[in-house]
Formats: C-alpha cells, structure tokens, sequence
C-alpha cells in the first residue's frame, strides 16, 4: 500500500482552481477568436530529432526524454555506458515532451505548407515541460498560450496584438503597461555608438537598466569591452523620456545615421499610425528603447507587459521573427507572436482580488429534502431548472439536514432549495440564499424566475 | 537540416479538426456542468509508483516510461544491463506519462480527502497516453472525457449518468441506444445456472452474443468446463426479450432464488423509477443483461452507448465501482462514473453529417481593400466590428484581389466588406455573402445590422 504522491514541479488543479483557470484561458481563447486567430493542437510527445538543437545546449538537458517501448537496452552494451548519459539518451530514446509550442508550430507549418492559408494566424494553448529545478513559482509543467499570424510582414500584424493584449488584459480586468521597442533600433544603437555587431552584448545589459542603474550597466559594458568613447556617446540614449512622441522625436535625431536604426523607428512609427486608426489610447502603450527579451530571436518590434501595482514580473511577451521554419528547411517564413504567461496572470489576479465571484462553472441551486417522498418530489423539479439552463444539483441521499446544506457551503452554491411534507403540501417551498441567509417561502416557477434574473 | 516528422500514433489537429472536436468538447462540459460536476486536471507525468500495477502486465507494459534527468546512467553496470529491460527500467525511470483519468483521479482523492466536499462530483478531459501499436482508430495520445461521482452509493447517481448520457446526445444531435445491465445480475445468472463465481468466464462469452451468436457463446462455455446441465438452464436467458418491463419481470422469475441477482434487479428498477421522475422516455434504453464491460472493475450499474445508424464501436461507457482508492489505502470509496470516447463521436459526427455548419470559433468578416487608403479606411471599421462582438480581420497587405477573396474562401469566412475608391466616396460599402455569392451595397451600420441578425 503505497502512499501517493505528485511528481516534483507538477500540480493538481482541483475545483477552485480549475475554476479561476478557465476564466483565463476563456478570456484569451475568445479574444483570439474575435481577432481571427484559429485553434491547433500538437502532441505531447515529439520526435528529439525535432526538439533537439532547438533551444540550447541548457535547453537540450531540460528536455523530458522517453524511453524507447519494448527492449531498449538489447543493444547497449558496457561500451555504452563507458560513453556517458548523454550519447546514451540517444540509443535508448527518441521522443521527448514538448519544451515550447513555437518549435511544434514550425513543425507543423513545414510539415502543412501546401494546404495552410497563409497569412496563417494560429492560437495553441497547451502545458509544456522542462526539466528545471522547481522553486517558487517555477514548475516542471506549465501551460502556454501563444498566438501567432506568419506568412506576411505586415506591420498591421504588430499592431493587432497591441489591440488584442488590450481587449485581453480589460476583459481580465488587469491594470498594465506595454512596453514596445524594435529590434532594429537596438541594432542602430550599437552602430551609433561605433560598437556595430555588438547589438547583443548592448541589449543584455542595457536590459537591466531598472534594476541596477545607469552607472552599473556602464560597468557591464566597459568590462566586456566596451570603448570609453562609446560609452560616453550612450549617455543622450539614458535622457531619452517623456512622451512617446516626444521619445520618438529624439530617437529619430540620435540614430539619424543608422540606416537600420531609422528602419527601426519607421516600423514602430507605423505600428503606432494602425494605433490611431484604431482611436487606441496610448495610456498603457509605451516606447522602451532599453527592452530587449530574448533578443537572438526577434527581428523587429519586441513587446512586454507588467501588470500595475504587483511585484510581478512579466506577464506577457512577444515579437517579430524572421526565420521560424529555416531550421525544418522553410526559409523565410517571417511572423510575430505573443505569449500569455497563465500562471503570473493567475497570481496577478489572485494579489489583486480581481477573480470574478460569479461563475458559470458552478452549480446555482441545491435541493435538499428531509425524506424520500420530499426526494421524489424534487426530482422532477431538478429536471425543470436544467431544462431552464440552471446549473442544479440534488442532494443523492436522505442525510441529516446540516449536512446537506454543509454540502452547499462548501461548494459555494448560491441557493438552495429544501423540501419538507409541508412543502410538498402547499407547493410553497423554501428558498434560502446562502450568501444573505434570507430564506423565503416561493413556488416553483417564482423560484426559477428569481434565479433567471439574479444569475 | 532534417525533414520533420510525428511520433507515429500521435496527431497534430489543425484549425478544422480543433474546431470540430472543441462542439464535442463544449458540449459535453456544459453538460457535466450543468448536473453539477466540477472540472479537475493533473499532471501529464506521474511517478510510477503510482501508475505500476494498475493495469496489469500488459498496462505495465504499455505505460511510457519517462528518463530521469541528469546523469540517468551513472550508477548503471554491465550486471543491471544482464538483468534486462524490465529491472533497467525501474533504476533510469520514475515518471510516467498518465494511462487514463482514473488512477490520478484516485490518487487526487487520496491526497485531498481531509479537504474535498463528498459526494465529490469531478469531470476531467485530459489526454492520454498508451504504447500501443497504433493502427486504424486507435492512438498513442487520445483524449478521455470522464466525469465521475464518488463518495455515495445513492442509486440517484446513476440515473443521472443516464440523464447526462441523453443530453449530451441529444446536444450532439447523435441517435443513440444507451445498454445498461448490473454486475449483480451477472452474478446471480452464473448462481442460477450453477456456476456460482464464473459470472467473470461468463460474462467474456455472454457479452459476444451480438457478434458470435448463441451457438458459439455455448460452445465457449463448455470450452471453459461448464457443465451441460448449467448449459441447458442457460437457455431461458436468451429468451428474456420484449420491453424493458417484460425483460424485468422474465428475469424476475429466473433469478428467484438468487439474493444476489433480486439485488441486482432491485437496484436497476430504483435507477428506473427515477428515470420515471424525471419524465425520461424509455426510447433510448435497453436492459442489455450480456452487457459485461470490463466486469472485473465494475460492482453495481455497467453503462454502454453506441449510435445507431452507423457500424461504430460504442462511444461512451461507465459504471458503479466500489474501491476506487483502496490501492492507495483509502478503502469504501464507492463511486459511480462515465467516460465519452471522444475520438469516436468524432467520427460518428463525421460519418453522419452532423457538425454544425456555423460555428462560433470561425472569423464572421473578412476586410478587403484595393490601396493604402481603403485599408486605412477599413481599420476603424473593424474595431467596430469586433466591439460589436463580431469574430473580424482584415487582410493584412495590399494584395491582388483574388488572393484576398481566396483567403476569405480557404479559412471558410462566411462574409467580406470589400472597400475600394467609390466605397470610401459614397460610404456605401460591398459586403458580399461567400456562399451564396450575394453582393449588395450597404453602410456599415447595416452590414453590422445584418451580420448580428444571421449569426
């Protein structure tokens, strides 16, 4: 008799939690929807031919392997083991778990190309897995919510998920700021300053600017090799501030020389002419020439965005990609993709008591009885409250009163319906609202007209 | 550059098929939903500890085994390679990819029972996966769609699968024929006949009378040492025939003497009267006393669905069980539950005909546009479009016409707004109907009027 347990990093969701999911994934599901996105779904399990490579060498250690079926070790021998782990894996297995949907979507796209309507825009929401060390708020399993529009680079595109990380974060209830840059204007940066080439190393640490300063990000450049010239020609870069215009305005000075850097400025500046067209407010929209997130992969505009008023970091991200299927050997398949982080939105809302108490899932109404002939009267009367679209449960047993009413509490159903002789003689039943307490004396049909009107 | 592939048995749903399998999925959520189940999910891996020794040799076999990471093989010798693969398996190996919903489903139990409210009612739709040889309809990732009650042994709980059973049913637009039997009449059939115990070798040759015929249901049984005797007082239960009340009362009388077979009858006919409360017609029910299912699982009610018209498996089935969670050393949990084969209504939907034509994931409005000016005429329309609750895009580039129309066609778009030149100018715009190739011109207003009518 062995005591069960979970598998470190993963997680039930029961009830309570599935419940306050669903309204999550609800949300983004219908707003892809309402955007024109369409729903797929891969497997779990992916050939490591296809995962491998993909995401570094780290990420190649974090991949979950399968083990072959049937008699894997037949044909390893002492020689084999002599070798290592690593070369190991590959004759003992040839499937893995999925780490990203990115890299299973690129399969997919080369593997459909002849049949898919390109421009092809795809919504996947499924949990992914990685081999991390689990921590707080780090778990071996995890879902992804992605969306992504590739086969065109229209910047239409770029400002279509501005709209729709909007129409999302509302119909959450969230309160947030995006961030947008470009990676062309980083790319211009480092030209600026006669450091051309050294994008990368700029962004990564001019990335922590929030955190560690001005002065300290100066120091990471200069120890990795940064000229004291260059460093000095960043210094306007940091005065960058004020309005979006106003940043724009003097960006547009400072890289007048980086041809890329004007590239840079001019996608942004159409994205932000789709913004007006769309009457967007730019309250939660802000130019941020110090973000960079992941940089290697992006080619054009970056986003990022925090929620207000949590120490969380961020909850959702994306951008332009140049090349998502090269790898398969699909060259220039360009797109741009967001990611929804689902379990920082989880705590987000959860900190911020913005949950709405309401839920569809749950069931509204209960019927209690004292006997089996109350039992049999209800029955019936169940039927009837579903049939008017109520969520309805029936108590299954004849049990002491308080405990069928236990029952409601702890199922956080609203109202309950109790049946008693007396009831069944005048057809006047009780209703109680488990919330108030208030408990009145109503027929049926009043009953069910109540319940229509309050839920 | 290598040329991508599936893991054989596993399968990508693109747009269509996720949009198709989602009508199966909302639909049977709704309605656990609305007979107050609750949604649970667990995690993909779990350690085989837990998995190990529920489903037989064969299920050991067919479980995959998940490599641990980091250094798996470091304390592997060439003795633990002779040992074979089965030993080898148990020293690289603690994780495993879920089987079915029901042993997690246990162990959730076991672990939350100080916290769960019973009568515990969960759904859970999950994936899962099996090493099987894949071959026509059957896979190595499938998704099951359970619900189960657990915690009461109330007869109500199984009328209410059969209530769910029809309203699922009735939502998918599916013809069905729903068999019920009891585990107990089983029993008291092999009792009557003299075979008290063997209702397991009778029940494997009973339950082939549909595909064998009698004869050879016979023939099986005395294979399997039943004596002649037992074989001719057999002979009556073949006759049992006619409505549901004639089948009780022939049955009835054959199984008087047996205590366990009256119970049997005695629990079927409570599960009826409840039927009769709730004013459910017997149309779709049939007491099926060679329903056998896995009988060494099921104690009470034994639940099975196939659609009529088409020659599919059964597509839903389920029972009463009595120690769901006595190998995790939590005994006397008795629990009633069904699970709906989701592949195969899938194809019995699709055999048939039956997907809805107008579904709600689907884009309503496609924007297409001859320059730069009509898009940007075109974006505040489409903002409108979806605040009005409108599934809309807009085509993203300027593009030949065609290939806009083409586009609309492909991704089954039902209606365009097309905006040209003398659009802009008269505010009148194209808005053409994809299927029936209708073309008018109106205001926007109207267009929104007219889409918000028909959808």
């Amino acid at each position: 008799m062995s005591k069960p347990s979970l598998v470190k990093g993963t997680r039930d969701f029961g009830p309570d939690k599935m419940v306050k999911r669903n309204f999550i994934f609800d949300t983004i599901k219908q707003t892809f929807q309402r955007f024109g996105f369409m729903p797929l779904e891969t497997p779990t399990m992916e050939n490591l031919s296809v995962l491998m490579g993909k995401y570094g060498d780290e990420g190649d250690q974090l991949l979950f392997k399968v083990l072959n079926s049937g008699n894997f070790s037949e044909k390893i021998s002492q020689h084999d083991l002599d070798e290592g782990y690593k070369k190991l894996t590959s004759k003992i297995s040839e499937k893995g778990l999925r780490y990203d949907l990115t890299v299973p979507f690129a399969r997919y796209v080369t593997m459909n190309r002849g049949e898919l309507t390109f421009p092809f825009k795809r919504y996947q929401i499924q949990p992914v897995w990685r081999a991390d060390r689990p921590q707080k708020g780090r778990y071996r399993e995890f879902y992804q919510c992605d969306a992504d529009v590739v086969g065109t680079d229209s910047l239409i595109c770029e400002a279509e998920i501005v709209l729709m990380i909007h129409e999302v974060f509302k119909n959450l209830g969230i309160d947030f700021t995006l961030k947008i840059n470009n990676r062309k204007i980083l790319t211009g940066l480092s030209e600026m300053i006669g450091q051309a080439g050294q994008e990368g190393t700029l962004a990564v640490a001019i990335d922590k600017l929030d955190k560690i300063g001005k002065e300290k990000v100066l120091e990471e450049l200069t120890e990795r090799g940064f000229s004291q010239e260059s460093i000095l020609k960043l210094d306007p870069v940091f005065e960058i501030a004020g309005s979006n215009a106003e940043k724009f305005e003097k960006l547009s000075v400072l890289l007048q020389d980086s041809e890329t850097g004007k590239k840079g400025i001019e996608e942004l500046q159409k994205v932000w002419s789709v913004f007006n067209a769309f009457d967007l407010s730019e309250e939660h929209v802000e130019l941020d020439i110090t973000l960079a997130r992941g940089l290697s992969y992006y080619t054009g505009a970056i986003f990022e965005v925090k929620a207000n008023g949590v120490q969380i970091g961020s909850i959702t991200g994306g951008g332009r990609y140049d090349n998502l299927t090269g790898t398969f050997g699909m060259p220039g398949v360009s797109g741009v993709g967001i990611s929804f982080g689902v379990d920082r939105i989880y705590d987000v809302l959860e900190e911020l008591n913005l949950f709405p108490e309401n839920q569809s899932v749950i069931t509204k109404l209960l019927f209690c009885y004292f006997d089996e002939q109350a039992q049999e009267y209800a029955l019936p009367l169940l039927g009837k409250a579903r049939k008017a679209g109520i969520n309805a449960e029936i108590y299954p047993e004849t049990a002491k009163f308080k405990k069928q009413l236990d029952y409601a509490d702890r199922k956080q159903i609203p109202f309950v319906c109790i049946i008693g002789s007396e009831e069944i003689e005048t057809g006047q039943l009780t209703f109680k609202n488990m919330i108030s307490g208030e408990q009145k004396k109503l027929s049926f049909e009043e009953i069910l007209q109540e319940l229509q009107a309050v839920l």
